[in-house]
């Protein structure tokens, strides 16, 4: 490869690569149901600030994420209009840093010593975070009060409540789900009750429609989203897909592709080929048995699908962009497909 | 964290840890096992430049690798004395680039394709790959003559044969793994005996013991392990762990610690907690029912071994050395280990 690649044929694989089309109408949906402040993306899911910029073209300013590193470069970026650590730290270092370059930073509280931390650290701004159902972070609604009352006492401004209904993503029955979801809601209210402020963040791509508690939805999936996702049958489409070379083509039954599980997210299980079905992942191979009159070439570029967005990004430094429109058509072979951006997956590591 | 980390209590978390005592034990169990030339140390398992030359130190100077990237690295680090690319490929771009420089590079091929992209791309030297019962690269056993005669028309040095019996490294039953070792290897020596040279490189770590047919075995998870290959019982320690930090202990009944499933290698299951039960791992989070009257507190470093060396390691930006004797003995908390040394993971991505 000599310089900026042009088509996918180009590419050196396995290449994480993003359907330009679909990415823009995923955002352009998530826009219009929940516009502007009402969806505070989760850059967890993408890691990128040149994703993250459309995002806030899209009218999205407010940001959350899971690690320091994702905060340092959101600021980096200038995208520090209010960003949220939706999670607990206890090394303030790097976010005091922050915070003293001028970025606008609020961090998730659930216990004493997060509290007693983040006024040690130099943050200004909490939200107290409340166990909403699924086992992990969040204090008991009983004692969100507590908290709130002890941040204030060290001076630091309590923003309201956030709470993560992840156990409830992938309830598939609306009125299941719808009830579910309200029920773990009414904790994260009653806990916001004794909090006070004015932020009630919550809830996923699995959760964005269903859930009307919440004031914002932390929702970072939707944009590129996988085949674990997709089957929910939300109007979002798969924009996301590791472009793979065909290196072995055996006469037993199977052939054999560049891109393995050091490129994919596995805890969703095996991605979807759109050649045939996967037969098993290794490090740098995946197994695959090609569909009835459609056997690869050694040398032919394919698709998979992962299973699971935010892992599979984790792994890889950029996303190619495919133009949204193929001069040569949808059906033209991947290869084909012309390549108009590349976003830096500039904010992975910790 | 300023300046270099002096304790395990100073890194940043999650980060990846190699116990160098178990480390050394576990490099000086196999160069006696298998000397010098006799083992070929992969290094898709560790992808360290600093930690091969460890392995170079410890006499074994020839290496294999997965990736193109792995091989440049290991060029660029001067550890080329004899490099195998133990993998199919078809664009020859970058290694040909490396041949130039004067690396010393063998590459598998297992068809027509990849020998005449071997030729055309500026290699000299091929192994012809051999499918020997795992369902990924390699040529039938009765096209592997065919294959060499192909290569050497087209000017190539063909230097004898490989294959790889990874659906064996698992097999707990020592006669049943020998049995089938033996029936996969005789499809190796069969294509070797129609293809010639000098080399049979075959084997893993689960197999390094008991392939007596190949006269070089390609292992690279021996010298760090995880838990799934602890389970053979040979004689290898878990030298590597992810340090993680304590951010939520829940009263219900678990504590969360920063280091998940973006840290981990997840597709042989859930990693092993030292301090209790490992419930699910999310992205930045592992939730852990503590054991009986071990709570840990908000802070506390603990340990997660991982179930897969391999993809774990591709994750993590470097290792941090933990002194082989420390002086506070082997029960002080993790947080009082000392740091040694930091091997960057140098050959990560493509």
């Amino acid at each position: 490869m000599s310089g900026d690649p042009e088509l996918v044929a180009d590419l050196t694989t396995p290449a994480l690569a993003v359907d330009l089309g679909r990415f823009d109408r995923n955002v352009a949906t998530m826009a219009e149901a929940r516009p502007g402040p009402a969806l505070r993306p989760h850059v967890k899911a993408f890691k990128s600030t040149a994703l993250a910029a459309r995002l806030a073209d899209a009218g999205h300013r407010s940001f959350c994420s899971a690690t320091v590193r994702e905060l340092e470069g959101m600021a980096g970026a200038g995208l520090d209009h209010d960003l949220l650590l939706a999670n607990e730290v206890v090394d303030y270092t790097r976010l005091g840093r922050l915070v003293e370059r001028g970025a606008a930073i609020t961090v998730a509280v659930d216990s004493t010593e997060t509290v007693v931390a983040a006024a040690a650290g130099g943050v200004e701004r909490v939200l107290i975070d409340v166990d909403v159902g699924l086992p992990r972070c969040g204090c008991q609604v009983d004692d969100a009060g507590r908290l709130a009352d002890l941040a204030r006492s060290k001076g630091l401004e309590v923003r309201g409540v956030m709470g993560y209904e992840g156990h409830l993503m992938m309830v598939l029955n609306p009125e299941e789900k719808r009830a579910k979801v309200e029920k773990s809601m009414r904790r994260l209210l009653a806990a916001h009750e004794a909090v006070g402020g004015d932020i009630v963040s919550a809830g996923g791509t699995g959760t964005y429609a269903v859930n009307t508690w919440a004031n914002e939805i932390q929702a970072g999936s939707y944009c590129l989203m996988d085949t674990q996702y997709v089957t929910l049958g939300y109007p979002f489409e798969i924009a996301l897909s590791v472009v793979a070379t065909v290196i072995s083509v055996n006469t037993r039954g199977w052939f054999v592709i560049d891109a393995g599980l050091k490129a994919l997210g596995m805890d969703h299980g095996n991605p979807t080929s759109t050649r045939g079905e996967v037969l098993f992942c290794s490090d740098e191979h995946t197994t695959i048995r090609p569909d009835d009159g459609d056997i690869p070439a050694v040398g032919d570029r394919i698709q998979l699908l992962p299973a699971h967005v935010d892992p599979t990004v984790a792994k890889h430094r950029q996303f190619w962009v495919l133009a949204a429109e193929q001069p040569a058509g949808p059906e033209a072979p991947v290869a084909e497909r012309r390549i108009v951006d590349r976003w830096d997956i500039d904010l992975r590591h910790w």
